[in-house]
């Protein structure tokens, strides 16, 4: 195989109560990535989308995560990469992950799938690194494997695929100002009380068994963050009203997608997922902000082949 | 039925990573209580047993409990509360969980079995009280409803049954020192680490869905605390010897129960429980302190009736 493309999907981290822990795979929504071997032991990048990402191997996720396996596994040959971003970049629902996942995958095709799903997640990381500064999982994996993923800690890299419940569908608004996940942690206190630390346990453990259950009523009383979300509302122009008025419309829970803009809520069913999908549509048609919806159900199969 | 006597099971709560939110029942250990029916509309507490417990009423959990509910159903007889205790007063396996426990089951059971699952562990949380000074379930309700328990949160209390794996056994030791809950609780710093507070909650998600998938090299990993254990170690005489030579000895996480001083280590198998037990014993029989040993199966019923 010379060549390959690939869809990888957006994904959204954290689901509230579980901050860096928890992330699911969009069905809906992903990156485009066109991987061709070249002759010559470099990394070659292509954006066909507009979004001026740098094409610094170094600073960009797809070719620092590229130049890595180049490097580790001593292969003389190189890739060229095309990227078509669907994922608007710093949006909160995992665009360089995406992008970095999509690639690592696709490079692991043409070499003959000789990487373990271990080392691709680490190779995903060191490119998702260029964009995040830190080494976070909860979108790198989900995008990679799809469903909803656990990472249960760092050193080495635990991760555990949960139960996906049948009816779970995602309803997303995408605001088109930029949080970059580096500010979106830097407005976290070190801190956090004690009492709150033991709520969010709680609700995550809560959330972990309503996933096994399939257990909306219980994923509902659990999508509930007391620690991160207090913190970072105020970035997200009528964070308030999003979450209050899709409560208020039938969904199970609405928080922030990762490190924000965007605002996801899980609902039982498509039919409420797009009535969510209306009610952040009337709430930010009177903004003036630019944004995107989009209602998808977990994608269950992470980065998918398109064409060879 | 005038008279019933039950038995009421001791119980772990915390489970390391758990701490306040989960608890499990034990098989092998707990208290006898038999309730009386009388014709006067009063509590009469009588212990069999040698801990000196106080006996009047609002002093004692089984007593404190039961006047709740002869006061809230306006009842025009009384009880006679007969407890054997064979757990330890402040030995941090829910001694006064099961005694509380064990009398509104007991006095549930002689009305005809008129007060719901909630209502019930509403008037043991009343009994226990007395000895906690707070309202914390993590021992009521495995006490009452055996297996393994999540406690989501409170306002209202939310409960969830956790399934327990076929060969999971527990080993107890429990020195006869006593540390008050009360105390234990003071010990707490009220601040924590947000990124420890990430690792706690990783760690119990990992738990719960070991416990979901019977994966015990996923308990194994997710036994740790990272929040409360580094605080309260030091109360309990050679914990950190108890905890390592155990875990070397292929238990699959070893914490602090409850708030001590008893220690706990998960294990797989009646087996490795009993070698763990060893452990424990080889341990403490150089210490000059009096102990107990606990070998058990999760005990998956409850309170349990003996005799009525």
């Amino acid at each position: 195989m010379e060549q390959i493309k690939v869809f990888s999907p957006a994904s959204v981290a954290n689901l509230s109560c579980g901050f860096d822990v928890l992330g699911l795979a969009l069905d809906s929504k992903g990156d485009d990535i066109m991987v061709k071997k070249i002759k010559r032991k470099e990394i070659i990048l292509i954006h066909t989308d507009n979004y001026n990402l740098p094409l610094t191997v170094n600073e960009n996720v797809s070719g620092k995560a590229a130049q890595a396996i180049l490097d580790d596994l001593n292969l003389d040959f190189g890739f060229e990469i095309t990227t078509h971003k669907n994922i608007h970049p710093g949006s909160g629902i995992g665009s360089s992950s995406s992008s970095a996942t999509g690639t690592v995958f696709a490079i692991n095709q043409l070499l003959g799938n000789i990487l373990s799903e271990q080392q691709q997640l680490h190779y995903s990381l060191i490119g998702e690194h260029v964009a995040s500064g830190s080494f976070h999982a909860d979108n790198v994996a989900p995008s990679l494997l799809g469903g909803i993923i656990l990472i249960r800690g760092y050193n080495p890299l635990d991760y555990i695929k949960l139960p996906v419940p049948s009816e779970l569908w995602v309803s997303v608004i995408t605001p088109k100002i930029q949080i970059k996940t580096y500010d979106a942690r830097r407005v976290l206190k070190q801190k956090v009380m004690l009492k709150n630390a033991i709520q969010q346990c709680g609700n995550l453990a809560g959330l972990v068994a309503g996933f096994y259950r399939s257990d909306y009523e219980l994923i509902s009383r659990s999508l509930v963050d007391v620690l991160i979300e207090p913190q970072r509302a105020v970035l997200i122009p009528k964070f308030t009203d999003l979450k209050k008025k899709s409560i208020a419309a039938g969904a199970l829970g609405t928080g922030i997608s990762g490190s924000g803009p965007s605002v996801f809520s899980l609902c039982k069913g498509e039919e409420n997922a797009k009535k969510i999908s209306e009610v952040f549509n009337s709430i930010y048609k009177k903004t003036g902000i630019e944004y995107e919806l989009i209602v998808s159900k977990v994608n269950e199969k992470g980065v998918k082949i398109i064409q060879e």
